[in-house]
């Protein structure tokens, strides 16, 4: 499958290397592409600079917004959540329509300190947003409540025993999703319901940052027993 | 430990059956005791009426808010998250100043439609609000993660592997609540931080309720994997 990722940072690309190891043909989505390449200074998270991993990473493209999104049956909205509404928007509503659109992100506020709060929650979402703002788009949540690390690998915590929510309106959408999901290795995907079910997933944010915390390693996910 | 539970519903009845079975002396706290001693029809949950469930706990005592919680060393909030603010106060902060107060409501508001929203989340809580409103107290947030068939009988589901979080500012006061939880048989009590992680484990009510939607049942709880 032809699968466009909107977003260079550290989720975008361990998801991207991920995706094309299973045989997909990926394509990272950027404002301009020289910007991440000529970008030699390690970043926040202490990866090498974004072009030794494109030499490493050979099969993987890079390119504007609007031509990652060209022609692919796929786009991952892996942008951090302020940027969540307008990067869609520079990936042109053509390139969405009809498109699965798959929104990884959280609307993460760090205005009001650490730990981070939600800038949309409770009655509204991220994901309901972004379904609102892109009509023509399929839009699923998923993924959104666990680390990168753990979003490729599940398998890095309890041999994989643990749980990923998917969200939206269109079954097909989720069924590729699901399907996606399934060959990275998760063996719980929980449809949780519509679009607005999106609000529940990202409530999960705030006691998972606590987790973190409390647990001392962001390698941790929630089970659903039942 | 002389216990009050505040509140006559199913949770401060299946609750207290539960800690009187592990020996502690439970009364029940209630506006007026003759209300629920009189009203014999079946309730909501088409439970009996509260006098035959009285009848068969003999052991379980019923009084006004105030009367029950005098000389108790911990009072447990198990009234519904509209009347949470109010009926400690009704209980005299004199009756709660150096106690442990263990609130285990969620401030659930229906006034939207189903499922419920919360009527306060993302940078407060039901918790931080009775913290604030009663600061003698020592207030500590567990056990509203999940059913009240759960809190008392964690071996229902998955054998009882499955987390319960604590949230408070008094160290002392969580180890209590702890202890408690270990011995109706939690073994994953996740200590989350002070009261302002109350918030946190509130948040997790919405998915909750979805999820009791997509699995069909209530009898289901987080597992924090790591």
């Amino acid at each position: 499958m032809k699968i466009a990722l909107l977003g260079t940072g550290t989720v975008g690309r361990m998801l991207g290397a991920a995706l094309a190891g299973q045989g997909h043909e990926v394509t990272l989505g950027t404002r301009d592409p020289a910007g991440p390449l000529a970008w030699v200074g390690a970043d926040a998270m202490e990866s090498p600079p974004i072009s030794e991993w494109f030499t490493a990473h050979p099969g993987i493209g890079l390119a504007r917004f609007a031509r990652a999104a060209e022609a692919t049956e796929l786009v991952v909205n892996a942008t951090n959540g302020a940027a969540s509404l307008t990067v869609p928007a520079r990936t042109g509503t053509g390139n969405l329509a009809g498109k699965v659109l798959l929104d990884i992100a959280n609307p993460l506020d760090f205005s009001h300190g650490m730990p981070p709060s939600l800038t949309v929650c409770n009655r509204d979402s991220l994901g309901e947003q972004i379904h609102r703002a892109y009509p023509a788009a399929k839009v699923v949540k998923s993924l959104n409540t666990m680390s990168a690390a753990l979003m490729m690998n599940p398998g890095l915590v309890a041999g994989g025993e643990h749980s990923v929510f998917v969200s939206g309106n269109d079954a097909e959408a989720k069924k590729t999703v699901t399907a996606l999901l399934t060959d990275l290795g998760h063996t719980d995907v929980i449809d949780l319901g519509d679009i607005t079910t999106a609000r529940t997933s990202e409530m999960l944010l705030p006691i998972w940052l606590r987790l973190w915390g409390a647990l001392g390693t962001p390698l941790l996910n929630f089970k659903i027993v039942r």
